[in-house]
C-alpha cells in the first residue's frame, strides 16, 4: 500500500463528491486522504452516503487542505474558481467537477455564465472526456470534467464528425431527458418527492448552458432542451440530426466503430432484438460506459441518434477518475470496474 | 332517469375499456347498457378494474350486442373493421377508438397498416378530436378517437397552423415521452415493472404510425420519435419547430389564445412561476385536459411547443366521450368534470 | 346557485388544502368564499396546485377571514389552536385538519404533544370519521378529522370491536406503509426525490401520534410501525391481531358487513381473483373509499386485516368534506363521488 | 489466469443467473466457463442481460453441461431436484439457488412444497448463510442459498436467539417488504409495470413457504406476511418481536455486536442521524450487504428489527458466491466488493 496515490475530495457531501469518494475507496492506486464538508464536518461520510457507512471516513472542514497527488473539486459553478489556487497548492493535479474550467474563453464564459475570477487558467485546462482529450491528458494540472448533458450529446454526436457526416452547419435537435440526482443533495420544494415522481418536465427549455460545452467541443450549435423524468440517474440525448447528405446504416457503423471500438467505456447498441435495444440508462445506471445507438428515418431524410449515460458516473465522478487514472499514468480503468445491474430500478 | 341514453362499450377489460367504462358510469346522460369482454365474460367488472368494484357491471360475451343509442369500440386495431357492420347494428352511433377509422383513404392507410377492410367507410368517419372537427361530429354516425401521440402533437401544433405561423413546409421534429399505459392491459417481457421502471427507452425511434395521423390533420411532415419513460398515464409532446419567418411570442400568445381560449379542455401553461411552468403530464393526469405552452430559441432560430395530455382521457377514452357528447347534442363537458390531483404520482 | 354554502379554506397552499379547495370546486352546495395562503397571498391557486390552474381563484392572507358558512382548517398542528376564535367568529361550523382536536382530554394531548392552548374544546370537538360518529356530525361547531394513519387502522379493525371479536386486551401489532404526501408541501432533504424514490424506509418505529388516536376510538393499545414506502398518496395498514377465542371466515364477514354494508365510502376486497385480491391504496387513490380485507392464518392463531386508503381523501380532505355534509344535512356523498382510475401510478 | 477455477451457471437468463454471472464475470478466481438458457440457446447474454453486453458470454442449451469446478443452478423450484444428479456429474460443488435443497427433512418439503424427488439429499445439503454456517461451508459438495424474505428474516433476528434474548416461544410478527425482482424476468399481468407501480400489495398474506426456512434456522415459529412495494431489488424485514423479559438497548448492542461484528456483510443502523436512520434496501441495493437494526417500544413490551438486503444479492447470488468462496478456500470477500450507489433509485 505504500505506494497508493493521494486523493482529496473536495465538497464531499454532495451526490457527485459520494461518488467519488466511493470510488476512489475502491480504486486499487488510491487512498483517500481528505473528505472535506464544512457542513459535515467531523460527521462520518455514511452518514451521509449510506452506502459508505461500512467505512471509516469522516469529513474535514475545507479550511486546511491536506497536501495530495490528486484532489477533487466536487464544489458548487463559481466555488472552484475563487478557491483554485488553495487546490493547485495542494496537489500537483486538481480535476475540477463543476462548469468553472471547461470553456476555454472568458468570452465563451461570460455568455453562459456570470464572469470569470481566473480566465487566464481557462486555456490551459483540459476538458476532461478521454474519447476526445486522451492525448491531452497526461501530466495535466488542471482537468475539467464536463457536463452530464453536454457528454451524453458529445458522446453521441462525435463519431458522426470524426467520420465527416457532419460538418458543422446541420440542423440538430438534441431532446435530453435527466434524472432528478443532477438536481444534487440540496433538495428543494420542485425536487420534492410528491412533485417530482412520475414527470415529464421541460426544465431547460431553452439555452441550457451545456450547450456552450457541446459547441465548443464539436463545433456545432444545436438546438438543445432538457426534460426531466423519472429517474434518479441517467442522462439520456436523442440527437435528431439533418446531415446535408444521404448517410447510410453502412456509413453510420463504419463512423461509430471507427471513434469506439477501442474505447474500453463505450457499448454500441442499434437495434438489436430483446427489451434493451437502444442505448438506455438503465443499462448503464451505476457505472462509466457510454451507450451509443443509431436509426436512420429516410422518410425525414433523419439521423437519430440516441445515447446513454449514469450522469453521475461518466457524465461527472466516473470521468473525472478516468480522466485521472490517464492523467497520472495508471491502469486507465482501475476503480471503473463495476458491470451495472439487471434488473435496476429508477436507475 | 328515464331520459337517459344507453351505451355499450365492447372491449371493457382492456385499459381504454376501463376508462370508458368509469367515465360512462359517472355520466349524467348515459347508463351502460352493455360492456363485452371474451376473456372476462360473466365476471364483474370489477375483478378486472379496481376502481369499479363498488359497481355491479358485469361483463358479457361479445357475441349479443345490445340495442343501444351509442356503442365504444375499445377493441384492438384491425379488429374493429371486421366487426363494424355488427357494431353498426347496434347502435346509430358508434365511437371507435382503435387506428380502424382515423384515416380518411385506404391508401393512407395502406402505407402505414396493412389492408383495410372496409374502405368505404374510411371517408364517411369523422376524427374526434373536438378542437378540430367540432362542427362535423353533431350526427356523425362513425366516429374515430384519434391516437394518444398524434393528438398530444396535434394539439401542440394546430394553433401555429390557424395562425400562419406555419404553412407545411417547416422542419418539425417532435420528441414524445409516453408512460406504460399505451402498451395496453396485456402484459409481456419488456413492460413487466423490473425491465420497464426507471426507463428513458426508444420504443418508437422512427416511422411511428400516429405520423400518418398528424399529417393528415395538419398537413405536415414531422420527425416524429417516441420514448417510453416511468409513469403510467401520459403523453408529453416537444415539439421543436423552425418556422419560416421570425416569430413573437406576441405572435404565438395570439395564436393559441385564438385557437383555444373557448376550448373547455385546453390550459395554456408557457413559463410562469412555481413548480409546474410548463404543460405537465402530472397536472393533467385523470383529466381530460391538454395542456399547451411553448418557448422561443432566437439564439436557433427554434420554436419549442410542449403540450402534455393524460393519454387514456384526452388521447382515447376522454376524447371519445367528449366527441359523444356533441355528436348526440349534449352538454358538452358532461362526465369530464373530473379536475385530477395535486400531488399525484406517475401520473 | 343562490342557494349555494360558502366554504374558506385556511392554509390553502398546502397540499390537504390543495385538495380540500378541488373537492369545494366541484361540490354541488359549496362555493369557495375564500382560500388563504400567507406566502402565496395574491397568486393564483392554480400556480401552486397545477390542476386547479383552470380555475379564478386566488389566495388571500389569513389576516382577514370571510364570513362563511363552514370554514376548513388546513394549517399544521399546534397552529390551529391559536387561531380557533378567529375560525369560530368566521364561521358557525369548522372542520379542523390538524391533530388539535382529535384527541378529548388535555391529559392524553399532553402524553403525546406538547401542551394544549385551549383545552376546554377538546371535549366538545367531534372526532370526524362518519363510519363511528355519523350520528354526533349534525349540528357540530367543531369537527376534527381524523389523522390518515390512525383513520387507516381505525378502518381496519372497528368491525372486531362492534361485532365482540376484539375486546381491547389483544395483542394487536400494526405495520403502516404511507405515501410521500404525509409528509406535506414543505419538502426537505429527506423527502427529495432522490433520497426517497424507491424507499422502505421505518419513518415512526415506534411512538407515532397516531397511536393515541386509534385508542382513544378503538380502546386499544396497538404496537405501531410507520414505513414510507414509493407511492404518492395512500396509507395502508396491515393489522396482525391475535384474537383471545378462535374465530372463522363466516364470523369476520358477518362482523365486516355487520359494520360497513351501508356504508358508501368503504369497500371489501378479502381475497378474490384477478390482480388486485385485497385493499390496496392503487386502488382507491383519489377517491373518498376505504377499502377493508382479511386473511385468517391458523397455523399462527392469526388474523390479518388489511386497510387502505387515500391519506389525502378518506384520510383527510375527504374525510372533513364527508363530514361536513352530514354536519350540514347535505347529501352524504355529495362533491366525493369520483371513482378513481385504472391503472393509476404511484398512485 | 491459469489457476482460475471454472464456474457454470445453469438457467442463466433468469434474473438470479444474470447476477451469477455479472458477479463470477469480476470474479478475480472464477471464469465462466457455460452459461446455460434453453430459450436463449446461441444468443450473446447481454442480449438477455444488457449491463452484460459488453462482455462475449453466450448461452448454451443445457443438454451439455460441461465439466467444472463449481456449478450454480439458477433453476426454479422443482427443477433443481430432477437435475441435480446430472449437476453432481458436471461439478464437484453445486450451489442450488431454488427452494429444492433448503429444507433438512422431507417431512419439511412436503409440509410446504410438492414431495420430494430427491430427500435423501436433503439432510447432505448444506444452507448457504456463511452467518450462521460457515463452519459447514468448506468443502460443502451441496450448498442451498437461502429465500430472500428469509434471509433477511433470520439476519434480523439470528442474534437475538444467540444471546438468549428469544427462546423460540415467543410472539413475533413479521412483515415484508419486497420488490419486482423477486417475481423472476417471465411478466405476466400482475406485474405489467402499468399495475405494479406505485403499490402496496399483500401478495403472501399468510402461509409464505419462507416460514419454513426461518423455523427451521431459528427454531421459531414466526407470523409471516409480504408485501409488494414499488421498488425493484430489495426485501425489508420489520420484525415485531414480545420478549418474555424485559431488554434493554444495551443487551441489544450487546447481542447484535456480538453475532455480527467480523462480519464482513453485515451493518449495523439503529436510528443514528441523517435522512438514513435505519437499515434500507437502498442503501445496500447492489452490494451482498445485509442492514441490521432494532428499536425498542417499552409502551407495548415489544422490539422492532429491522433489516434490509438486495434480494438478489444477499438474498440469492451475493450469498451463493460468498458461500461459493468459502467453500472452496477462497477470499471470502472475493468478487462481492461492490460498495452500492448514492443516492440510486428504486433501488
Amino acid at each position: 500500500m505504500s505506494d497508493q496515490l493521494t486523493a482529496a475530495v473536495v465538497g464531499g457531501s454532495g451526490f457527485t463528491g459520494g461518488e467519488l469518494l466511493r470510488l476512489l475507496t475502491g480504486h486499487p492506486d488510491f487512498e483517500v486522504a481528505q473528505a472535506t464538508s464544512r457542513q459535515y464536518a467531523n460527521k462520518s461520510v455514511g452518514s451521509v452516503h449510506p452506502n459508505l457507512r461500512g467505512t471509516d471516513l469522516r469529513f474535514s472542514a475545507p479550511d486546511d487542505l491536506a497536501s495530495v497527488d490528486i484532489l477533487f473539486a466536487a464544489t458548487p459553478h463559481g466555488v472552484s474558481m475563487q478557491h483554485i489556487d488553495g487546490f493547485q497548492e495542494a496537489a500537483d493535479t486538481v480535476v475540477d467537477l463543476s462548469a468553472d474550467f471547461r470553456l476555454q474563453t472568458a468570452d465563451q464564459y461570460d455568455q453562459w455564465y456570470d464572469g470569470h475570477e481566473r480566465p487566464e487558467l481557462l486555456e490551459k485546462s483540459v476538458y476532461a472526456l478521454p474519447e476526445l482529450h486522451r492525448e491531452d491528458l497526461p501530466g495535466a494540472d488542471l482537468i475539467a470534467a464536463g457536463g452530464c448533458n453536454a457528454t451524453a450529446t458529445i458522446m453521441g454526436l462525435y463519431p458522426l464528425f470524426q467520420a465527416g457526416i457532419l460538418g458543422g452547419d446541420e440542423q440538430v435537435v438534441v431532446d435530453v431527458k435527466v434524472g432528478s440526482s443532477e438536481g444534487g443533495a440540496s433538495g428543494g420544494k420542485a425536487s420534492s418527492h410528491a412533485e417530482r415522481s412520475g414527470i415529464v418536465r421541460p426544465y431547460a427549455p431553452i439555452t441550457h448552458r451545456h450547450e456552450a460545452e457541446i459547441e465548443q467541443e464539436l463545433g456545432l450549435r444545436v438546438s438543445f432542451t432538457v426534460h426531466a423524468v423519472d429517474m434518479i440517474r441517467g442522462a439520456s440525448a436523442t440527437c435528431h440530426v439533418f446531415p446535408n447528405e444521404r448517410v447510410t446504416k453502412g456509413d453510420l457503423w463504419k463512423a461509430y466503430r471507427g471513434s469506439y471500438e477501442d474505447e474500453p467505456f463505450v457499448r454500441m447498441a442499434a437495434g438489436g432484438g430483446g427489451v434493451y435495444r437502444y442505448p438506455e440508462p438503465k443499462a448503464v445506471a451505476g457505472t462509466n460506459f457510454a451507450e451509443v445507438g443509431f436509426e436512420l428515418d429516410p422518410r425525414n431524410k433523419r439521423l437519430v441518434v440516441f445515447s446513454a449515460i449514469d450522469n453521475m458516473m461518466k457524465g461527472s465522478a466516473g470521468q473525472a477518475i478516468h480522466a485521472a487514472n490517464i492523467a497520472l499514468g495508471l491502469e486507465e480503468t482501475a476503480g471503473l470496474d463495476f458491470l451495472g445491474l439487471h434488473p435496476v430500478g429508477a436507475p
